[in-house]
């Protein structure tokens, strides 16, 4: 289970009957993909346990940028701590040299599936880390060891069924950034022995409760029509939350900053990660401008948890108050406190909390980010689906290289 | 060398005058310390040599809160590719269970030096994680595997004194996110084998230049003046650059967000890494609300850069132009390409770029940071060095678990 608690006011249900009809007509059109992800779920499911069967690897690399690998980090950033055993898995999500070099010197090929996920099949960083890849190794079978996730009828697909690569679909209609559930992610957590069923049911619990219940445009009107609050911070509390932020802040940016015709709308989120960050960005949202609004992210504390022990140092006593309690217990009550001190100063605030990280509240978690993104996104009445500002910096690139 | 070049327009000198001399004033009157680190860097380097003649340790684990660990991480970050035989460094910088226990089972006690990090001497997280490794580990001898680093005077040196510890000081006038150049830095920097008196000397250069040049003046008039913008986007280009990151949003949110008598002021940071988020924030700045100036960080292309080979794939040939090229030289290509089309838009942008990273640039980096943060708070005429809403939250936690 999970609670949202929104600690602002709410407005009359009636203020919110054209968000949830635009949203409505979104989800029923059929156009934006990511609604309906879970109705193929099985399908590529079924694909990836069918390959899993014939091949064993003891590593995992995802060549992929932005969406084609941040949802898969995210999750696998959440879940891992509960599969030791899973294989190692490392990301390429940029054309950095030395980043590169790195993971591939310490891997041994032949144990290592390469998962090159790359929606349009022609992104610039995506392939150059796969032609590296396969000169590194002098590959000379790319079926045996690579994979490729892509768009149906994508350059990538064809290249790849010359070359007898087993091809998973990402659905044309599925943004990267929406893509989590799609392909994308469940090929890679399927190898990694996540329960994807789980994962998926979690994502139609909350698509469910968005169709029942208000919590969720509640919180989007009141971010989309805040006069003054145009950044959003998520507040998270555990280390393991790093790479769901990441991919929070990649759904958000390119969502929500879009021109209109008169006029240019944009939210900018910001990630954190408690309580390392009370020791950073804090400061500025407890006295800076009241132009953030902050959502506070915790997970009930795990019976597991390492525990501070009960010992007490010569001057250290004002250190003493926590000891004998959970490191996880400390952490919570550090999220509370912080929380309170933001509400006090008059910053809206609402609060997300999770009794625990099972593939069903991370599939919950995601699909209640990418809701919220729609919703605020139909409420700010702007297309939230595309993404035409960071097309003109490729032709530049283009241009420069080829025209010197 | 670096370059630095200001893609705004410029303002008279005159106007800079005023800022220019509080600026000076805070340096001459000695009570902001960091300024003047370099004078006593040579002691703690030697001190930090005897230690190291002593004793050798395969491991280095510091333990410390925000600016206690972010800019020896930022360093590490940006140096540690040149240094392949330096001891492992692990950072333990939050409350968290799973990040604290992943770290320590994983090392060798005898062969692990901890360093623990606290300006205060009292910061609850470090205190805390401090006593989970020596009751992990059932240390009876604290003054062999142990340093401390903190303020004269303060508890930990009184405990530290009594247990045989090694103490390194942090001057008092130096607050804990200028401290890089202190004993905070230098003491793990000549741990790893850096060349500490190169980086001292970056640092003096940037100085120096800060007194007789206006770049950084300008710079920070910009930001401090700038109606619109309040959010400032650094766009580092190597994955190196996410530590450094991380340590420009503390030192910037945390000096920068205050309250004034009638007003609150504050700038935003947001640290990107290129190209990746070309991927992710990108079409936010290109797109969204004109809130934004943003700074383009560039490394000269190296030349040990892996390259992208000659392969030629079918269907593929629309990613076939950056073939042969080293990869470093392709993502400055590309830092170019999205200045260009960010400059398009009309945002205030700025590029500082480095003919390599090497002690002597990281120096002058974290001073050009340091120094630049000191100019915006001058110009703003807030308090740059105190971090007064942070007490806060701290009061609460004690009194959620003291009184329940």
């Amino acid at each position: 289970m999970l609670r949202n608690s929104l600690k602002f006011s709410l407005v009359d249900k009636e203020k919110l009957k054209d968000s949830r009809e635009k949203i409505l007509k979104e989800i029923e059109s059929g156009e934006i993909g990511y609604f309906h992800l879970s109705k193929i779920a099985k399908d590529t499911i079924l694909q990836t346990r069918e390959f899993v069967q014939k091949h064993k690897f003891k590593n995992l690399v995802v060549v992929g940028m932005g969406g084609s690998s941040l949802g898969v980090k995210a999750v696998v950033g959440l879940l891992e701590e509960n599969y030791p055993n899973s294989p190692k898995i490392y990301f390429l999500d940029n054309l950095d040299s030395y980043s590169c070099k790195k993971v591939l010197d310490n891997i041994v090929f032949k144990d290592t599936l390469f998962i090159i996920s790359s929606k349009t099949g022609t992104t610039i960083e995506t392939i150059s880390i796969f032609k590296y890849i396969v000169a590194k190794f002098s590959v000379l079978n790319l079926g045996e060891n690579f994979i490729f996730i892509t768009d149906k009828d994508s350059s990538l697909e064809k290249f790849g069924k010359e070359c007898g690569v087993e091809i998973f679909h990402i659905p044309q209609n599925v943004g990267g950034r929406f893509s989590v559930f799609s392909a994308v992610g469940l090929v890679p957590f399927e190898m990694m022995g996540f329960d994807t069923l789980a994962l998926i049911k979690g994502e139609e619990a909350c698509k469910s409760d968005f169709l029942k219940d208000d919590f969720i445009l509640q919180k989007a009107y009141h971010y989309a029509t805040h006069r003054n609050a145009k950044i959003n911070v998520v507040f998270s509390y555990l280390d393991k939350f790093e790479s769901f932020n990441q991919w929070y802040v990649q759904l958000w940016a390119e969502s929500l900053g879009k021109k209109k015709i008169y006029e240019r709308v944009g939210l900018t989120p910001v990630g954190l990660i408690g309580s390392r960050d009370q020791h950073s960005f804090l400061q500025l949202i407890m006295d800076g401008i009241k132009d953030k609004t902050v959502t506070f992210l915790s997970v009930k504390a795990s019976k597991n948890s390492e525990k501070i022990p009960n010992l007490k140092f010569a001057y250290m006593g004002s250190c003493d108050f926590v000891n004998g309690m959970g490191i996880d217990e400390v952490l919570n009550y550090q999220a509370q406190a912080t929380m309170q001190a933001v509400v006090n100063e008059g910053v809206s605030v609402d609060s997300l909390e999770f009794d625990t990280l099972d593939e069903w509240h991370v599939g919950y978690l995601l699909s209640y980010y990418e809701l919220l993104t729609s919703a605020v996104g139909a409420i700010l009445g702007i297309n939230t689906y595309d993404q035409p500002g960071v097309e003109i910096g490729k032709r530049i690139l283009k241009n420069i290289i080829l025209k010197g």
